[in-house]
């Protein structure tokens, strides 16, 4: 998507093919800087302080430190410690421990000298398979927004909310949830989005900057406000994306998507979950065990004395989600929806 | 209530009869500072700029503007104008409306120079009430919680979720919400609430900072937070005020509030409000028809440059509150149940 005019992606490879280049999101929306990651420790680093984040985004990232810890060390030992290392670093997104295992299996199989480069195209290849989801998952969720624009008279404009970052800053392009939002836009359809400011990490204002930056109109509001919105009938729709999904269509994604979900349901406002199969943990029924990252009491607290708990995703039940948006379509969210377009997987 | 040590109220008269002495809630709770209002200008300065805020607080600091704006102008117009000048002040809370239209009551009749100490004295009888109401709430909730606690086998800490600061900050002593807390913590009874931050303007803090000045146990959260805790059965009972509350026991309170209603009846937990009748609407059946104050999106926003939206209060559907307290008892959120409680209002 667009920055000051300029198309640009959240992570690519460095033109000496030894190093990634990232957008550093810790600076946005202030400042708009790009960091170079040249190590497994530079990654892992990384993907801790979330200069980079978003379940996918993640995903690939990984995929490329273990490129980069490979080179410096591609024995066996240097492999499994490459992968510790940034299994490490966050633990609620399916994605990560998916990429490290997708490259560690890869790579294991080949001589030592193989291996790094070897891991470098696997990452790459991840990188445009993402790509490629976002832009079906786009594809798939336009269709479905312009019949809820139809369904309403067809006429503009088609108010959606979000919830967190799920644009092109999470993914690598084009993003899960902001994926249709882009296509839609890019195809003259009116629209405007709510966005939630997803604190304590406020990944909303990252939402605000990227709509922004690609033209499409935005307003913020607090997370607080998602209630009365939906009361007046200011949302048509909520979309949002996912961490990690149950084969039973469970979602797990940024703390607060739950009461939105919550609220939409009550005012009977359709609530579409963009999943990439990237999150879905097909052998997981029970959202219950997924673990729940807890994370510093000083996102919340700053420097003021006071005890704090702050739990970084909530599970939104199935029964609370209309559909799931997926790069193979648009399905129910339950086991049957998924077992009908990833047979392969429900079995 | 205590801070250090001391007991405090929220407003007090100044020892020479001609200012108030007002706790500055915007410094808190970094630093804790009284501030003298004299004149009717700095009161509504006070109440704009939330120096004092929250319903009961905000009546009653009002009258006390309406005394201090008769003792510099007490014929007819000036009456009229300090209403309207504290009038502007704020548009939800009903507390407002109701102190001044009382003391324009009280005071019309008599002769000017009768006018300012009448005002001054029904602004005092006004606060002693709140405290009243504010005591008695904590009676009648008390009983409520330790009903909960023993459903729950009567082993503690009672888990107990407030939203915003309906504490003694934000009435004169007491609180609404807080004063069953309050209560039970001076009893002994082990309880433990979860402080929602509140943003845009994080009251929250101002809860959490009361409660520890008492030395009740207590761990701020953002909003978002909400529904993980009530999934996860980490909260027992959920603990509002209103800042305006129908005939039919719908209730407006801050931006939020209608979340964890939301939440709390989908995890059949309790979802009580503290109203005191000072907060009831009596002619009021539509909650559609409360002004919802819109505030700057400076407060969202800060230094960035992005469009906001700020609604500062929602509405709570009686069917998501599980009772009201108020000074006279509990009752069903109803017009028949406030009608058992309050038969010369409704009719």
């Amino acid at each position: 998507m667009r920055v000051g005019g300029v198309p640009r992606r959240a992570i690519e490879e460095a033109g000496d093919g030894r190093a990634v280049v990232i957008v550093d999101q810790t600076l946005l929306p202030g400042r708009f800087e790009t960091a170079r990651l040249a190590t497994l420790d530079e990654v892992a680093t990384a993907i801790r302080t979330m200069q980079v984040r978003g379940a996918p985004l993640i995903g690939v990232t990984a995929a490329y430190g273990m490129a980069l810890g490979l080179a410096a060390d591609p024995s066996d030992a240097g492999l499994e410690r490459a992968a510790a290392v940034l299994r490490a670093t966050r633990p609620t997104a399916i994605n990560l421990a998916w990429a490290l295992a997708a490259v560690a299996d890869c790579v294991r199989p080949l001589p030592p000298a193989e291996r790094a480069a070897a891991a470098w195209r696997t990452a790459g290849e991840m990188a445009e398979a993402e790509v490629a989801a976002c832009e079906a998952i786009g594809r798939h969720g336009a269709a479905l927004l312009q019949d809820v624009l139809a369904a309403r008279g067809g006429a503009g404009p088609l108010n959606v909310l979000t919830h967190c970052n799920a644009g092109w800053l999470a993914t690598v392009d084009w993003g899960t949830a902001l994926a249709p939002v882009y296509r839609l836009h890019d195809e003259g359809v009116p629209l405007h989005v709510w966005v939630s400011e997803t604190r304590p990490r406020n990944q909303g204002l990252l939402t605000a900057w990227e709509l922004g930056e690609h033209g499409v109109p935005r307003t913020l509001v607090v997370d607080n406000a998602a209630g009365h919105l939906f009361q007046r009938g200011l949302v048509d729709l909520c979309l949002v994306g996912t961490d990690r999904t149950t084969r039973a269509g469970d979602v797990c994604n940024k703390i607060g998507t739950a009461l939105k979900a919550l609220a939409a349901h009550d005012a009977r406002v359709p609530f579409y979950v963009a999943a990439p199969s990237s999150s879905i943990e097909w052998g997981l029924t029970d959202p219950g065990r997924i673990p729940i990252e807890e994370r510093s009491a000083l996102e919340v607290t700053g420097r003021l004395e006071v005890p704090a708990f702050n739990p970084g995703f909530d599970v939104t039940p199935a029964r609370h989600v209309t559909a799931l948006i997926t790069e193979r379509g648009v399905c129910p969210p339950s086991e049957a929806g998924l077992g009908a377009l990833f047979p392969e997987r429900i079995t």
